[in-house]
């Protein structure tokens, strides 16, 4: 009875299901549930059942299920291991396979070599079409995507593509070469992940094929894992944006002390970054004691910069992520920023002048601050914007010119200018 | 020559080819590409040129492009236009197809519906593996999914699915519902797209069948869709988070207004919520008068307090985003939340009380500092992970408890314990 519910499971929720049970629950499911659905669970595992599941299984289970793994999945699971648990690992392997397993180890995780699959559909271009719907009912089930086939020479050379679709309307007798199309979107080996999906999505893909730099084909990434990457992706640029380490996303599952050492490093670098703009106060000090209703417009002040300079961050880092704004439309992008910077700056200073004098009932706390806020949200805007810009020229990831960071950066020179502006007032008046 | 290169072109680098050309070039042009792959790059178009295109095409020509698209990106078309352009666009399509334009019109922007195409490939459960092959290979051409074959009786309900992978390497004389599988992943019409795009990365699916409350299939949503799908939702999410309307996304082609309009009703509203902080410091400006060294402390006790909020909020936002964080694993996740926020609230507190001592050279100032730190990170705590939840709880999108509305509310809690706490100190001293 047991097995025929875990027989009708998805993998998923198979990976689910595992999950939650015991390890005395395990002992008992194991022997009755089908190796081969666990192996395409395998990759949706948690850490800590991912573990305890390779101390349950016999090297004679490990093996089956290692065989019906595809190959990328596998080397996700050899590289979160320790060198000795995968090494034991890749000895329950075909020699072959655990060769290509290895090559896929060498791969930066973060590239498309790193994300590639090794099981994909690979035809000789003076095949027939009948010859490659005959090879492909063959090998179907051993491969990931058959519903692109892929063309080389003898070589290894991509020099087309053939959508399963195509092959099934084509005429059986013609060569594969004569109805390929030849101007492929590939991704090469050492691309990062995030523009291979980009890729993807762009051009409706279900499959890229990867090859290295002499356009020889090396495996296959799929729209699955294409899914995946844009998620990651997005998880990092939030979580970057809030200035907390990526990977929290498995939170529930972990200490706290995990959880303290994500976060706290974070706060303390930028807890001694905001003391510059507590140095910046603690300088005009004397114009302060003068005039103690200043520090009354302090939080407005640096709230409504960072707030400015975050909706121009967000969009600079979101647009970089997603390729919409690349380094062409840089100066164009900047220069719309500044006119949409400078009339957010012109309203929120007479918005803030007025409700200072009024409240406060004085020409020189409502020109102050109405001054400061203007000059301070167009600093926020420039700091905003040009900052991820400059980040991602330098090839580093924009996001991590984290909110936080740059909200300190507005902070500091808007109480300069709101302070430097009161002295100057005050010498005056 | 120009023919040549517009026909080896995807849709996608068609549009982008489009969208540079001037109105004389695109006179030049439009009657040398093939109107169905025009009608391919349709979708990808950017609004002004496509309303340019849709002035420029005669109605003949708009026909054969109407009729070539998928009919989800017709109605996603049509839905941007004025009521009489899209009356005007809908007469030219055949009946039964504007019918089911209309009806696809209907749907919420945002739901299974609103992103489903009607272009699939159904067949009745009684026919065998050869006579489903025959009709794929008949109406390929017009079907954007033929890799999954949804299996249906004569009143169109949905009673399983079969992959293409499967209807190649099956008996050619068995019936379909023999080799269906009948636990079916769908989606019903009306479940939120980020939803669907979930399941559908879950699962690791190509499509996912759309059914009415009888179970009728309906439609399907395509995996490119998906993952457009979760990228908008993404820059949706961080939009929301640095408070900013979404869909700016289209900022380079926008003007200056547009931006404002995105931007300043938020800064505004917070500007003035931010006063609130203002009045508390205004409330105790006697303190602060007495000893003005408070003040030099209130931007690291804000920026600190809205750090750790919004990297509470972050992990929150993006969990409920994902599915990986459901209202099941709520108290576990806030109970984690707390202790994690206890102990880095006691670490920073530590520190800027130590940095307010030796800085100030007073006890007073060090003591009032550190507690106020303290209580102020688990305040900042809380409030980041419990108002999302809330809100989602009250069926809302938790992103827009943006995170400068919580760091505001953070501000005002902040400051009010902290001024509090020098109050009553200063009475005792
Ligand atoms: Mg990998
Ligand atoms: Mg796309
Ligand atoms: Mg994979
Ligand atoms: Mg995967
Ligand atoms: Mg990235
Ligand atoms: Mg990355
Ligand atoms: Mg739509
Ligand atoms: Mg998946
Ligand atoms: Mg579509
Ligand atoms: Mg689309
Ligand atoms: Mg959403
Ligand atoms: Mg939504
Ligand atoms: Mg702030």
């Amino acid at each position: 009875k047991i097995k025929e519910i875990f027989s009708q499971l998805y993998p998923a929720d198979m990976a689910e299901l595992v999950a939650e049970l015991s390890s005395q629950e395990l002992k008992f499911i194991i022997p009755v549930i089908s190796l081969e659905k666990l192996a395409f669970s395998f990759s949706e595992l948690d850490t800590n059942t991912r573990n305890v599941l390779l101390n349950f299984l016999t090297p004679q289970q490990l093996k089956v299920v290692l065989n019906e793994m595809y190959s990328d999945d596998v080397a996700d699971l050899l590289g979160e291991l320790t060198i000795g648990q995968s090494k034991e690992l890749l000895k329950l392997m075909k020699n072959k396979d655990a060769q290509q397993i290895q090559k896929l180890l060498g791969y930066d995780e973060e590239s498309a070599g790193g994300i590639m699959t090794t099981e994909y559909l690979a035809v000789k271009d003076d095949k027939t079409v009948e010859e490659a719907l005959n090879k492909i009912r063959e090998i179907s089930t051993k491969t990931e995507m058959i519903y692109y086939i892929y063309i080389i020479n003898p070589n290894k050379d991509l020099l087309g593509v053939i959508s399963m679709r195509e092959l099934l309307t084509a005429d059986a007798q013609k060569k594969l070469r004569e109805i390929m199309h030849s101007k492929v979107i590939k991704a090469t080996v050492n691309m990062d992940q995030e523009e291979v999906a980009n890729q993807m999505s762009k051009y409706d893909l279900l499959a890229i094929p990867v090859v290295n730099n002499h356009n020889q084909l090396l495996g296959i990434i799929t729209v699955d894992d294409a899914l995946d990457v844009i998620e990651e992706e997005a998880t990092e640029d939030i979580y970057k944006m809030a200035a907390t380490s990526e990977f929290e996303i498995t939170a529930a599952e972990e200490g706290i002390l995990s959880g303290v050492f994500k976060r706290l490093p974070w706060l303390i670098i930028l807890l001694f970054a905001s003391m510059l703009s507590g140095t910046v106060i603690g300088t005009f000090s004397e114009s302060l004691s003068e005039v103690v209703a200043l520090a009354f417009f302090i939080p407005t002040l640096t709230g409504t910069g960072g707030n400015a300079g975050t909706q121009s961050l967000a969009i600079v880092v979101r647009g970089i992520a997603t390729g919409d704004l690349d380094r062409d439309k840089m100066f164009h992008h900047l220069f719309r920023e500044v006119r949409v910077g400078a009339t957010t700056a012109l309203i929120c200073g007479l918005i803030i002048s007025l409700i200072a004098f009024f409240w406060q009932g004085t020409y020189f706390i409502g020109a102050v601050v109405g001054l400061a806020m203007f000059f301070t949200i167009i600093t926020a805007t420039l700091v905003g914007t040009t900052i991820p810009f400059i980040i991602d020229y330098l090839g580093a990831d924009p996001a991590v010119a984290a909110g936080p960071f740059i909200t300190t950066l507005i902070d500091v020179s808007g109480l300069f200018i709101y302070f430097s502006l009161a002295k100057v007032l005050l010498q005056h008046l």
